[in-house]
């Protein structure tokens, strides 16, 4: 029987014996009894075992079990309705299936994060991780489950791509070449006709195009997976692999578009608290005090919207310094974000955004200077999700590419799209990791990635 | 409204004036009327739409829509019992939204699947490939869900890796240099201390050993994600880019892991064909005669198990000449494996395999010349499933690793789990497009994936 079911099950269970494996988290031996606290990871409460001297066979060996061990429990359940965990085990035998040794990391006391990045194999054991990762992986079920229940259809976008599709950006470069020989041709530059692809190839930024590919076929498409970036960033919100959600919708306008970014980031919040009250409590009260406060107000307030000039005009006229000055058609800073959400009392899209600070693929509008794109901003996080309407006129399409030096024979399939039945179409990027990190109040992403990977960091 | 809706409710909608977007399929023009075949993708069958002179706006205008045209239709929706299709669309208008050149290559006729890997962002828009991208959407969530319905935790296993698991096989190698500048050390060698992540990296092979971390942590665990070889295999079966699916699962032994993954495969089976009932009849008819009956056998009959040393016996036995003789202690052909489902009738689990052909993280079984590892074989696929009980003894697993030439240093953090707590625990892969190709019966890997990446191919 596992811990979730012990919990669950508790009341029928009463003088009933059990038996369970886990790994011990805490060993306290007394005189003449002991407890051990139990979990085997299927539910974020462990559970109290008490083993005496007289009632568990080998009550001296059970004294001397480390914390870390897996071991076998037998014993009777025993609701405790006066203490505070709802019932205990009264062990009549402890079995020990692996020992920890002495120098186990993870002891039952404060351990630093730092300490717990190099321990990355170990840390889905103590409290936090176990929490953290328990709510990531339900967060992935939310994410799939919202599109799936919607029709949209999931694409596995690829990784490997020789297209630059942001037009900008650090990209890592994939090859098949021993790199002490690699072959260059007749002008002297490398040869990647003779690389594994017959192309240069790198791993992918983003999935939007190929997600366009398939909206322009199903209606509603997405994908969920991960994407590559080799910045040179330390910071506590970067990292060089991190997953996205990427939908897209045919017949959809940026108001359409908006609809269904907010729809989904109220649904997956709704379904993470109603899943994992136990670890967002936990959060709540130990990593982000309001944790829990923000969360319900984000799924109960109707976000607002403001445009890019609405918004830069609010900033001048903010009775504030800020160290980057707010100006007409130039980008927000953080602390920008951080006013507008205050202002805003709650998430706000900001919309038409200056065509000049956006990529190549957004709808122009009609006075030529903005584009149809939207970013929500939310409370603490700032940007949560970057998305827009696409540009769908070929011609328009064309001349913004040739505007910023993007050249047409890499994405001929993205204008083809354009060419047969094109449509208005929109989409939206979520970051996963950064959403986890909202969610759970988490600061480093870091903590919220089994093993990230991050400049000069790729162990595990 | 969109096409899936229209089939769901036409009952309620008869004589109601509906809207209606998607792209044109087919127009069929005749002198005072015509039919377009509409679908917007959301739904396997389209609808037909009744355009007729005098009735419809813009007659002319509409026989010359051509085929992969966007457009929006409004009119009337009328049953017809007793035609083929439940009902029509009587159109009052048609709107074209976004044309489609003369030169669109997804005519209504029949291409062959080489042209349409090359137009593979149109293909998603034919009637082989609509079935295809929408039962792989719906299996991608079958897995979720039986994983997640039992309470495993799903982890994204990165991508990239400094580690060669499976101490075999070729790699993509990964890296941030300049391939025209690459930096060498004193001795010579090339200074990986200087690239990106300070070591030499790779595309990952398979997310296995970052999944036992999970499995000791929360006993049961999940990945699903993408994994690459650099083979240059071109073979019908042979992708360089693949999704995997590797549960782990702790104080589990050999026969635990195989009852889950013959449970899993069973309910993702059912789950598709619950959920796609016209896709699948569509691939029965017209892919794979046989399919559903198939399918439907390996839902409801109880798995085989067979020892290789009793499935070697049975091929030295069998009345057939093999091309490969079969040898105990060798591994199995194809022909082999082909011979074993039809002697069984059905899927079959082959285990206790030579170690010599085996990975080094396999237990080693008391007679020291065999692992506790299983293949799942099954009917026209062949091998569908590898798994087996992971070496949880450090010491047997340090040993295994000296004889394969296993470097410790690598994978300290994973002989770490045997030092801690280690449990018997047991885990398996399924490599999710063989699944795909195996329930659809589409014969080539190319054919199940978006945009597939295979020797020289990297197209889109």
């Amino acid at each position: 029987m596992d811990v979730k079911t012990l919990h669950q099950q508790f009341k029928t269970l009463n003088n009933k014996t059990i038996e369970v494996k886990g790994w011990v988290r805490n060993n306290r031996a007394q005189k003449a009894f002991g407890f051990i606290d139990l979990n085997d990871g299927t539910s974020f409460q462990g559970i109290q075992v008490v083993y005496e001297e007289g009632v568990v066979e080998a009550f001296k060996a059970t004294q001397k079990i480390r914390v870390g061990s897996s071991v076998e429990i037998t014993g009777t359940l025993i609701e405790t309705p006066d203490m505070k965990q709802p019932f205990e085990v009264k062990a009549t035998s402890v079995n020990l299936i692996g020992d920890a040794s002495e120098d186990y990391p993870i002891q039952p006391k404060r351990h630093s994060r730092e300490f717990l990045r190099q321990n990355a194999h170990l840390r889905p054991r103590t409290n936090l991780f176990t929490a953290v990762f328990r709510v990531r992986s339900i967060l992935t079920h939310a994410i799939h489950s919202y599109f799936q229940e919607r029709n949209f259809i999931h694409l596995a976008s690829p990784i490997i791509t020789g297209v630059d599709a942001e037009g900008a950006g650090e990209f890592f470069r994939l090859t098949g070449f021993d790199l002490n020989k690699i072959p260059k041709n007749d002008q002297g530059n490398i040869d990647f006709k003779q690389d594994f692809f017959g192309k240069a190839t790198y791993l992918t930024v983003t999935g939007q195009l190929e997600a366009e590919v398939f909206a322009q076929a199903f209606s509603k498409a997405y994908t969920f997976g991960p994407t590559f970036r080799a910045e040179k960033s330390n910071t506590p919100i970067h990292a060089s692999e991190f997953w996205m959600v990427e939908p897209e919708l045919a017949f959809t306008d940026l108001k359409g578009n908006m609809d269904s970014a907010e729809e989904m980031v109220k649904y997956i919040i709704q379904y993470v608290l109603d899943r994992t009250p136990e670890e967002m409590a936990f959060f709540d009260k130990f990593v982000q005090k309001g944790l829990l406060k923000k969360l319900h107000e984000v799924v109960n307030k109707p976000f607002k919207q403001v445009t890019h000039k609405e918004a830069i005009d609010i900033l001048i006229h903010a009775n504030v310094r800020f160290e980057n000055q707010p100006i007409q058609g130039g980008d927000l800073a953080t602390e920008h974000e951080k006013y507008l959400v205050k202002h805003f009392d709650g998430p706000v899209f900001v919309t038409d955004w200056p065509k000049n600070i956006k990529a190549f693929y957004m709808r122009l509008n009609d006075d030529n200077e903005t584009v149809a794109a939207m970013d929500l901003l939310v409370p603490q996080a700032g940007e949560l999700i970057g998305g827009s309407q696409r540009e769908e006129r070929l011609e328009m399409l064309q001349s913004r590419m040739k505007e910023m030096g993007i050249p047409e024979a890499d994405l001929w399939w993205y204008l083809d799209l354009r060419k047969y039945g094109t449509t208005p179409h929109s989409g939206y990027g979520l970051g996963f990791d950064r959403m986890l990190m909202y969610l759970t109040g988490v600061e480093n992403i870091r903590d919220v990635i089994p093993f990230p990977r991050t400049p000069k960091h790729c162990d595990f």
